[in-house]
């Protein structure tokens, strides 16, 4: 899943190039764009809640659109901050936790199995502790970009899941589970071979 | 809650001292009594699982000394290291997630109204915000201690939750569901400050 992931991303980001410069010529503040990734997954975690998994992989996916519009937007218009980027991933995590809290919601309402309710929890757990990995690995002064499952792949498992349906959604849950797993496995080793020399 | 906090830590310090040469005198090394508090909470969340709120609180406490222990023990040593300091974390993370998913399980069981699961979802995506804005400003180079609900208040509340039962563990929930909330804001203006001048 690594060898290719830096073109994907890149491709990606070119075909909302168009958007970029759009929102760059009327002066929309990359903030306002974190601003309205966050909602979208407020109101994807609303309609999943109320029992549409289909709307809420849409509005997921608005969501993730803007997440990767307003770290772009704001490389355009040479407003790159540090406070950006704490602001992009905090609410990235905000994003994530609220989604899985609606699909948790969602399977209790119907009196799914608690192992169901276990993979959405570990899924959960995992991607944030994916994510927690790498802030504390930078934090100590290291770069940490290893792994399988970071937040885009883990992103279009679950708006795949969503958008699909129970079966596909119960499936990219179980992945996203054992996948965050094993990165965070891969993290601590990296974290171990980056640090281990120093005091 | 903020002005004698450093105090409390240091006289709870004081107090696990003579166990910490112990330990430092037979030889343990500071990583075991990380795995043995991870161990701690799992055993605590097993137990909560089963329906023994207080024994859960009795393990969640014997977990929280663990991860005192570790680091003074490694201060003792002279061990202290970055690995250290990243799995100590790490496990911390990991320790809240499966206590908090024990208690998400234990009120399911119950058929305990969506609200109060809702206030544990809360709780706990609080407490992961809170440590990942703190890691996430220490990535981006600036320390971060602010904020109102630190780890040892919010397993104090949990701790005291679960040993004296159903009533108080609600009560605490709410608090750390409240703080949490709080210090994250807290965070993220902080986080506001300090990066604010930088690009």
């Amino acid at each position: 899943m690594g060898f290719n992931k830096s073109a994907i991303k890149e491709r990606s980001r070119r075909v909302l190039d168009p958007v970029v410069t759009l929102l760059a010529s009327i002066g929309v503040p990359p903030l306002l764009v974190s601003v309205l990734g966050l909602a979208g997954s407020f109101c994807g975690a609303y309609v999943i809640a109320r029992g549409s998994l289909f709307w809420g992989g849409v509005w997921a996916f608005a969501s993730g659109v803007c997440d990767v519009l307003d770290g772009s937007l704001a490389r355009y218009r040479g407003q790159e901050t540090k406070f950006g980027a704490f602001i992009d991933s905090t609410f990235d995590r905000v994003c994530e936790f609220v989604i899985y809290g609606a699909i948790l919601f969602y399977y209790i309402e119907r009196g799914h199995p608690l192992l169901l309710l276990a993979v959405i929890w570990v899924a959960m757990g995992g991607s944030f502790l994916v994510s927690y990995a790498r802030a504390r690995i930078e934090g100590l002064g290291h770069r940490c970009t290893v792994g399988l499952l970071e937040r885009p792949e883990r992103l279009t498992l679950l708006i795949a899941g969503l958008v699909l349906g129970h079966t596909v959604l119960v499936v990219a849950l179980i992945l996203i589970a054992f996948g965050t797993v094993i990165t965070v496995l891969q993290r601590v080793q990296h974290a171990y071979q980056v640090t281990r020399r120093e005091p």
